[in-house]
């Protein structure tokens, strides 16, 4: 029956195991590590690469869009690209490249390569000869981002010079096994700071008990002593005991898993609560592309002629330093098939500055994505902790500092949630009311960068078309007919971040109390601080593969002048300005004139007209609270406003310049970028949303803080001329089943091709 | 064993069947109606009576206290009030009284009725001899809300009347069956709009197919007609035919459930999902008081001597006008007791202006609480649509227009929901991490005033020790004892309005576009308007009865300025200010500063001698994008600003006044109190907290809108030490288990009497 569901399963492969997306399996990692380090020139060469980051080599568009029409399923011709109105035909894909940021320990040199990967099996063992150096070269005036391995390197250096063994001893410490020396990057301070020298700043903390690997330790900051470590070298090169401040009293309140000594929970009357999917999850998962919620609609019950399918559809990416990445978000919409959203979605840095300027506060300005690298410190994740319901996890695999494979098994979650009403409607007259229920599909990691854990979530809404019901005085005259399903949609994706962990605290002398922070504890001190996060979404808003046909309008609500055609005072209306170029398109968020922009199409235009279109919506913001001229803002120049816009390119992808860490120039990155002014009237458009909390810590917040949220909102304005079930021309809806048909007969069918 | 759980079941009711704050039984307005039907003084005055509105008169702080530690279980004698440090005791609770809105259909009256009800069980039958009228008075130049009845009949008339036929039938109509005529208030614009008369203007809308209940009429407005409805004597004052304006063409996706002959859903693989409870909800119910997530500590696992136990307690009110209320807000607190939040929590007031100054859309600022009443209109809920999991409903009763009762079933919703994490820590070093899931209590209701719906929603948030785990790369070095539970805590109040429903939409002319709006569908506009919700919070912090030590301060981050403290230019610090006054505490938000206000008990602090708090943590919020000269801001002076705090009085409960349908009496309610200036540097202080969106209509909000969500949290800011499950000195623990056993045994015991 022409019903039936496209699965795709059976269809041939082409010879193709990873998509072009695919993240760098673990074989690819240890083939890419091992071609660099025999292209090493001699053998101290090869013994001094440490291996910051290898990750995949994103190919260009095009090359993706071969893959999705023709190499892999679902098979979806609508993506060949065209010349002169024609498909392009591909023989073949481009072999899958590796990029690697090396660091050479004995030179203090960072540089990039590029390896070819020739086609690996899961069976492939090692071997260099599998892959083939591309391009090498060296970067100039950087530092890379810091290691798990250097930081404990760092700890036990530290932890082993005498001066520092003295200094806690003066503070009653002889137990380093005590002790916790968490390496900070330096920053950008001065001259100093330059990435001449590989630097680390670490902040002592001492724990009270030597079995309790639980306790937490963040609570007994050690203040005074200012070491500096050259991490190239894994040496102190500078060492002073300051000032004697004593070490804060060991807080009963610390632990958030506190011992039986303490008293535990003995009984409580919390109940179960389960989340049960006994048919399964509705997502279905081939390697990493996700299909959600397909709806098949017949449009002639009896006949069954005629079969429509709505549906999000993306892949799962992961990268060491952004963690999680969407790619190819589409949403497959019935007749009109698929339709492009967004090419590739991602948090590609964060930036927490603190409020005080006394040391050591003054240096915690850390960007957990490009000093330390968001994917490389995610969790493995487990069930009924981290998530509820039917999950499909995703693992990653990393290179270590010294270039071995590590996974990070469970790493990304993909489940359902429920998320409450979605609509609902009681007519007045009749009592008869209709709801929905919301779900949404929910992708995820969660990172520890030192003491604090950030979680980012990606929601794809659609909803459900759920168990209907009538709320009628007078059931008589309901007709059964309108009793029938329907499928109601929102369509948003939603970007969330949690954040929860630990508050990086410092320590008071006795009675002080500072203005820039809160006392939580006797003798401890949480700064005031923000948590800034930036957004890289890559749009192609109804977009085929190789057309740049977007453009951002930004809407503000302006109060109507009092006059004639006004009398009462009344009038507010949206206005429109188009973001004609880059310099244009540097702003910031006004809730009092509810600003929020558009990505629009610039050719296609829904029912009523009007340009198609997913808008921007903020939540909550703020700006950076430090003065302009801070000295970490020279780094950070992107914090400075809420939106970015630029035309696509592919190198520009880290909103400070891809090594922030200890970076000596002003600005680089997303502010130099926009200086060029490019056109946004129709362009391959890439949004940089900038959004930020402001943290008061609160007691509450401590050991542990519960979860603040924060995020934003993609929206369809105008994408859909209303819900997409019931906008469906009888005469129009071959192009799916076109794309059945073939796919599974032969690769592709010259029948077909002659209709592309 | 001490460990037992106080359940209070079996316990002396002392006489009385109804809390003081129990919402008025069926019963109870029954007598209430027939008390006041029988004090009219002649036969006419009998039957001209319309009852509006017939609620319970809450009765003064201490009366509540006392019921609480008194009368009703979990007796809570630590509410009990002192005179000169001993507590005083009740011999009895004052009866109970209901207030009565009363509006003379011949006088056009307007009158206000107190009675009090003797004690009245289920049993008892109609009879006003049950009910004494203790006082009534006739307010003056105000009208009440409309009720639905008047709704109905006036459709009615404006169907009946021969001119609107004609005009109906120049537009091609003939059929009244598939007119709508929707009265909506008319709002105070002119001396014309004055309370002498009662009126309404009718928005006129048309379906097309007349055996279709749930076709989406609202999709069809009729333009040009105008109507003026005298509702008193129910008769059109005003018409005329002013404009003709075509009817806009049947939109074919106007409906939002579609009969077959367009296609439904046949198939689809979206998968259930549903939420478990096998051992039922985490909450108890004891008629409208709920307790939620007892937990008990026994601190000395094997003596097991000393119980604590933590939970939120409330009771569940609801009025006509504000639906839900939040009464006697409290966190028992472990070893310190019961401790109050706050007395009432309730939406009182919301208004919904719209953009467009032309007719009629310039009327539409309905008062959709104040005009019509948001309990009133609310929804009877079914599980499995609106709400999933282990539910508790609670009816809600009225008196209808002409005195009946009628009984809201499932009116309101209890029930637990899981709120993905709560807070998780990874130990870099260790690997080891924890983590716990958030879950919440929520309480809400929805209504439809009109055509559109809005839900409120109170969530109580509290961990759950949840399913413990450690993700630990050397299993053996974990000692058993860090495995034990813990309960961590959150402590959030979050209020919550969900807004959905079908868009109050206007017709174009053929090719007209109009700034003011969105065009949704051909010749169908849906104006830009904005949403405003007042929640009213009598708060208590810490406030034992009778106490009046709160005050409010105002936080905002503040930069500092450069210099030799500031070097880096990185500083930024949190400044407190005292709100001393009301006229002080008109505020708006401001996210650049992060402003926020806390709540602050004046003479209790926490353990680093910082006064306790509870904050209020605005949302996205807004103000009126109307001129400040709109006439609607004469009748919601209050939406001008977004934080209002005056001292507790009680006859100030509705922003706009009680009547602000057809209020001729500019800042009448909030900007007139507030005038007093009256202290709030130690008092019983009320927070308004006034927020809103900006709402342009989408393409995608047709036919029906997905749900937006909109709120604010009262968060615990130095409220708790840090979580309080570990802040137990064992020395001081018994105040409960005193209550436990003594309610167990005797109304109040001498022993406990003399302890207080
Ligand atoms: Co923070
Ligand atoms: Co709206």
């Amino acid at each position: 029956s022409n019903c039936a569901t496209l699965t795709g399963a059976s269809l041939p492969w082409r010879g193709r195991t990873s998509h072009p997306l695919d993240p760098l399996s673990a074989t690819e990692i240890k083939v890419a590590v091992a071609t660099v380090r025999a292209a090493g020139a001699t053998p101290e060469e090869r013994d001094s690469m440490r291996f910051i980051e290898v990750v995949l080599v994103e190919p260009e568009k095009l090359v993706i869009a071969m893959a999705d029409a023709y190499f892999f399923p679902p098979f979806q011709p609508s993506l060949l690209p065209r010349v002169k109105g024609r498909p392009v035909i591909p023989s073949k894909l481009p072999p899958r490249q590796a990029r690697l940021i090396v660091y050479n320990k004995k030179s203090n040199e960072t540089s990039i390569w590029i390896v070819e990967l020739l086609e690996i099996h899961a069976t492939t063992r090692g071997g260099h000869h599998k892959g083939k150096v591309i391009s090498s070269k060296v970067v100039p005036d950087v530092q890379p981002p810091m290691d798990a391995v250097e930081y404990a390197e760092c700890e036990a250096v530290v932890k082993d010079y005498p001066p520092f063994r003295e200094a806690m001893k003066k503070r009653g410490i002889d137990d380093m096994d005590l002790v916790m020396v968490d390496a900070w990057c330096v920053g950008y301070h001065s001259e100093a700071d330059s990435p001449s020298r590989r630097l680390a700043k670490p902040l002592i903390f001492c724990r009270t008990e030597s079995d309790c690997p639980m306790e937490n330790g963040y609570a007994r900051p050690v203040e005074g002593i200012h070491v500096l470590v050259d991490m190239q070298n894994m040496v102190l090169v500078e060492f002073e005991d300051k000032k004697f401040v004593p070490l804060p009293p060991a807080d009963p309140l610390r632990n958030y898993t506190p011992g039986e000594t303490r008293g535990g929970v003995d009984r409580s009357d919390v109940k179960p609560l389960h989340i049960l999917q006994p048919e399964g999850p509705s997502f279905r998962v081939k390697g990493h592309f996700v299909e959600w919620q397909k709806v098949f609609y017949c449009l002639f019950k009896l006949l069954c002629s005629i079969t429509l399918q709505v549906h999000w559809s993306f892949r799962v990416g992961f990268t060491p330093r952004e963690g999680l990445v969407i790619h190819s978000v589409a949403y497959v919409d019935g007749s009109r098939g698929r339709r492009s959203v967004a090419q590739r979605l991602s948090f590609v840095e964060m930036v927490v500055p603190y409020g005080d300027p006394n040391e050591p506060h003054y240096r915690k300005n850390a960007f957990d994505a490009g000093e330390d690298g968001l994917g490389k410190n995610a969790h493995s994740l487990k069930k009924g902790c981290d998530c509820l319901g039917s999950i499909k996890y995703f693992d990653s695999h990393f290179t270590n500092f010294t270039g071995g494979v590590e996974t990070i098994e469970n790493c990304v979650c993909l489940h359902e949630e429920d998320r409450g009403i979605l609509w609902k409607h009681q007519d007045w007259r009749t009592g008869l009311a209709e709801v929905r229920r919301s779900r949404r599909l929910t992708v995820s990691f969660i990172c520890t960068v030192a003491n604090y854990e950030y979680g980012f979530y990606w929601h794809f809404y659609q909803a459900i078309p759920s168990f209907d019901y009538l709320v009628n005085k007078n059931a008589a005259i309901i007709p059964q007919k309108w009793k029938c399903s329907y499928l109601a949609l929102d369509g948003k994706i939603e970007a969330e971040v949690k954040l929860t962990g630990i508050l990086s605290v410092g320590a008071l002398l006795p009675g002080e109390v500072r203005k820039y922070g809160t006392t939580i504890a006797p003798g401890l001190y949480a700064p005031v601080h923000q948590h800034f996060f930036v957004a890289r979404m890559d749009m192609a808003v109804d977009c085929k593969p190789g057309e740049a046909l977007n453009q951002v309008v930004e809407l503000n609500v302006k109060v109507q002048e009092p006059g004639k055609d006004n009398v009462h005072n009344n009038a507010f209306y949206a206005e429109e300005k188009l973001l004609r170029s880059e310099l244009q398109a540097v702003r910031d968020c006004n809730p009092l004139t509810a600003r929020h922009w558009i990505v629009r199409n610039t050719r296609t235009v829904n029912r009523t007209g009007q340009l198609t279109g997913y808008k921007l919506m903020p939540g909550s913001n703020c700006l950076p609270l430090a003065g302009p001229e801070a000295k970490f803002l020279r780094r950070a120049a992107f914090l400075k406003h809420n939106l970015w816009v630029t035309q696509y390119a592919p190198n520009e992808m880290f909103p400070g310049g891809e090594f922030p860490n200890q970076n000596p120039r002003a600005g680089e990155g997303l502010a130099s970028w926009v200086k060029q002014n490019r056109s946004l009237e129709e362009a391959d458009v890439v949004l940089w949303y900038v959004f930020g909390l402001t943290h008061i810590p609160r007691l509450e917040d401590w050991p542990v803080m519960p979860v603040e949220h924060l995020g934003f909102t993609l929206m369809p304005h105008g994408f859909f001329n209303c819900s997409p079930a019931v906008d469906v021309p009888p005469n129009t809806h071959e192009s799916d089943m076109k794309e059945t048909n073939v796919v599974g007969a032969k690769p592709i069918q010259n029948a077909m091709i002659a209709k592309l």
